[in-house]
């Protein structure tokens, strides 16, 4: 698996005083997107496995912003892995409200151990987990 | 200890499309002066005492809203001790801008014992935090 | 019409550092499920009526927190209008996860014209709408 | 002037169950400081400049990770300007607490006209504005 579409209802709260979707939102977004991502391949952003608790916090963001998205707009989000590293995860990301554009991310999740009290670390993604992701054709 | 005064710079991400700050946000700037108060009586919303962690989950907001304010503006916030009880603070909030009431709030927190694995449980707030708190007058 | 039932799954943004959903969320999921409402009796939380911008700010609200709603919980909220004014609508909300309840609320709305430049002022809920409205029985 | 330094105190709603700052928070960071930027250089985000609506939409946003930020933590930001256009602004920011890297990023800002009904418009950065801003040495 490589890719999901899915989509979202822009929110009143979404919104700023420029009558358009905060920027910040996206980022939102795009980490709602993985994790339903996560969930298709049969996993979450918080789970366990071999008795230890697993996530993917994030190392790097990016948006870039083509169009304004307002209040009521259906967003459909098109997500795709773009690499698969041994340790992480980088997913590009497509917003369209019909015909248009409305912008572009990337995201690289890192997966890791979280152990209470310890430091986190990264872990080599679990087999069972990186056997059902490949990386979608450019 | 029974009160305290704050302000907070309203952000351009607190408002919403109607051009104003977004009332949800109300809550987390009664929130952020709980957690001034608590500074001030020497604790803090998340804190060790004896070897267990310490929070206050809140059990009750309310919020009234009178006026709308905007991008720029600097509330005044007034913190006050409404009701200490064995288990529970409640706090009264009043909100200005210049002369103006902007709104007005109420919030109730209980302190709980934090322990993995286990649910949330009330306990007596603690006596060295408890001896410093005392209510405001009317 | 006077309920609506709908549902909203919970986001890793809507936690905090508690692990569990922060309170201020449930003022955000009362605004969604109240303008899903709006949308059902064929109005919006923004709409033109007789050449004139009309939105519902919100004048007051409250929640009573039950039970802790964590990260992939699915509530099922459920919105009643528990009192329509002349010129307000007074919605209570029951959120539960399953079997149990999480937690309860109440919020006001008041129909306002919006005109650029001017106060914003309250006005009778134009009719069409509140003929589509009544109020819910005890 | 081509850069600003500033601070800001994590507040418990900027944490997400995985007990650190959630790395959409940072984002917001930046804009605030970008604001505080604007303000030092004599202008604002929202502004009147000859009659007509200036504001800065983002066209582009990104974030990279080093440390978790954690509740009560202080973040030194470090805003410098990175690129000046004739249209946009390019922001670099540096995020740090103590003497830990804690994060970087980069915002780019079009100065735009927004007049009520029209679409939003790019213009040149109005001289009085221009002449005071400095792209920071490398």
């Amino acid at each position: 698996m490589y890719e999901l579409r899915t989509t979202r209802r822009i929110e009143f709260a979404d919104t700023d005083m420029g009558g358009i979707v905060h920027f910040s939102r996206f980022v939102i977004f795009m980490e709602t997107a993985e994790h339903e991502f996560l969930n298709a391949v049969g996993t979450s952003v918080v789970m366990e496995h071999d008795g230890v608790h697993i996530s993917w916090p994030r190392v790097k963001v990016s948006c870039e912003y083509k169009r304004p998205a307002r209040f009521g707009d259906v967003l459909d989000i098109h997500v795709r892995v773009v690499r698969k590293g041994r340790r992480s995860m980088t997913y590009g990301f497509v917003f369209t409200c019909g015909d248009e554009e409305i912008a572009t991310g990337e995201m690289t999740s890192v997966c890791c151990i979280l152990a209470p009290g310890e430091t986190v670390r990264s872990i080599p993604i679990p087999s069972p987990i990186a056997e059902k992701v490949e990386e979608a054709p450019r």
